[in-house]
């Protein structure tokens, strides 16, 4: 199912979100203004103001709030995106420049700084303690992540521990801050608000696990990177951790990460056995787990549209090529 | 009059403050650990604390709430000089190495980041909508000021308007936060509210322009850096525009600036000579117009110890010789 299908019953919440997106942006320093322009005005898949629309269906809700809480997300999501390719020292973004390829690495973060307190200040306006709260500790975890990370991210050998404790903070937090908060704003039951907030987490973990699989699989045009672009940067992720353990060729992993070059025919022969390894499919199995689970936890909800419609995007976000 | 009398009708809150900011900069990750116990550990005025304690003052409020707006207006000034010394390339800040001088540019940022976020984390459980907006619409003008500055910051020719700006998000923005917040935490009446809004305002550009003064009369040892440091790194400051309108050298500041080297002698000559020049006193009448109309503004308030404190506390900062 494309994600169009899915997303219909909250159609026309999302186009209303694309609007109040590009106000919320507005500002009056131009090289700021161009910056934002060109991150939220390419599109994305817009998956966090949907899931956030999708959270307050199940109760009778202000659709101002909704939306409210829909833009505030994916402006949190933005600014990740910013302050990510700084700390990926990635060149281009949906086919764009990146910010840090044109920008100081100070005012490269102070732009995502910017649209995050920007996002603050539009969840402050819904009035609610819950989720303000549950806003600024996803900052937190979101920067402890990061700095994590810029300190060297992964170490040998392989620890999955670090890894989920990685792409929690880094991805998973947010998607529990969209469907927690829908929650909560649709004054849900204690029940239903930890059933979305589960389905959020596992979901946010899948996301990343996909993620992590197409920086693999998918071709470099789709990624407007080069494959295995984390590998190449030390980063390690599951599919390696199933290689590790799995393939003979496992050991080569540590050597390949030990050469002073990460671009040389070693690391291309390394990513490329990978790629063609049992270790993508169980590293989709693992992802498909976490779909799995979340999808169970949407049981104890009222088996209407927007329910299918977050059962269908869980499937989605394993299934997507892009 | 010294800052420890002026603020003793507050003393134990500052008390409390202290034990109450160490708690609040526990964080697991090592490293980040140090920054903070380093930074937020060896002290400073607290004058940030003492202006929203001091504003809940004049109506009754509960404690526990004047102390969670000091402590998260702490962190984020906190938060604010590591941005600061990232910026200005700053190697010492109270005699210890900063943190950009250990620290990648992105790591540095994101350990302030991390600090705002848990200073909206702390700011949230005021469960007041009012001040949590103030909050966020602070941390905009303040990465709004911090983005400009980077790029570039100042440029000839001194332009008042551009330099008011300026010092309004990256100081005034958040002394109005501490004393605009303390008095809605207050439930002060809007008359209130605005005067120790104003007193807020007028009394942050006091500030800062004293400390701009100071960076040209203080001694390198109380500075911790070299003597006219915004200067040499090409900023523009009040003492400069004054030196520029009314001294027959003016003109060499734009010659100066020209050179390739900041810190050669034709820098070390020019900053003697606007140290020595009428420009100074001159910009000190600025500032204490400022602590003028600040004052001006606490008259509608009740005249009780607090209120005096507040006027005080304005007095100490034209005054003050760190």
């Amino acid at each position: 199912m494309d994600i169009n299908s899915i997303l219909a019953p909250i159609q026309s919440e999302l186009q209303t979100v694309e609007v109040r997106l590009r106000e919320a942006i507005h500002v009056e320093f131009e090289p700021l203004a161009n910056v934002f322009e060109t991150l939220i005005g390419s599109g994305g898949k817009r998956i966090r103001p949907a899931l956030s629309v999708l959270s307050t269906k199940f109760h009778p809700t202000d659709p101002d709030k909704a939306l409210t809480l829909a833009i505030s997300t994916e402006l949190v999501h933005a600014a990740t995106l910013i302050h990510d390719d700084l700390i990926d020292k990635s060149p281009l973004r949906r086919g764009s420049p990146t910010v840090n390829s044109r920008w100081s690495g100070t005012a490269t973060v102070l732009a995502g700084d910017f649209l995050l307190a920007r996002a603050a200040d539009i969840a402050a306006s819904l009035d609610n303690f819950r989720v303000m709260r549950l806003f600024a500790r996803t900052l937190m975890a979101i920067c402890d992540g990061e700095i994590r990370q810029d300190f060297g991210g992964a170490h040998w050998p392989p620890n999955r521990e670090a890894y989920y404790r990685h792409i929690d903070s880094k991805t998973a937090s947010l998607f529990v801050a969209c469907t927690e908060s829908g929650a909560i704003l649709s004054s849900a039951s204690e029940d239903e608000i930890t059933a979305l907030r589960d389905f959020g987490h596992n979901l946010g973990r899948a996301f990343q696990i996909a993620d992590d699989i197409l920086d693999f699989t998918a071709d470099q045009r789709a990624l407007g990177k080069p494959v295995g672009s984390d590998l190449r940067q030390g980063t390690l992720t599951l599919p390696v951790f199933y290689f590790v353990e799995q393939d003979p060729r496992g050991a080569q992993v540590e050597e390949t990460l030990q050469l002073d070059a990460h671009d040389g025919p070693e690391m291309d022969r390394l990513i490329e056995a990978i790629r063609q390894s049992p270790a993508i499919a169980a590293s989709k199995a693992e992802a498909r787990r976490h779909v799995q689970a979340a999808q169970e936890s949407l049981t104890i909800l009222p088996n209407n549209s927007y329910r299918q419609a977050l059962h269908n995007l869980a499937n989605y976000v394993v299934d997507r090529t892009t």
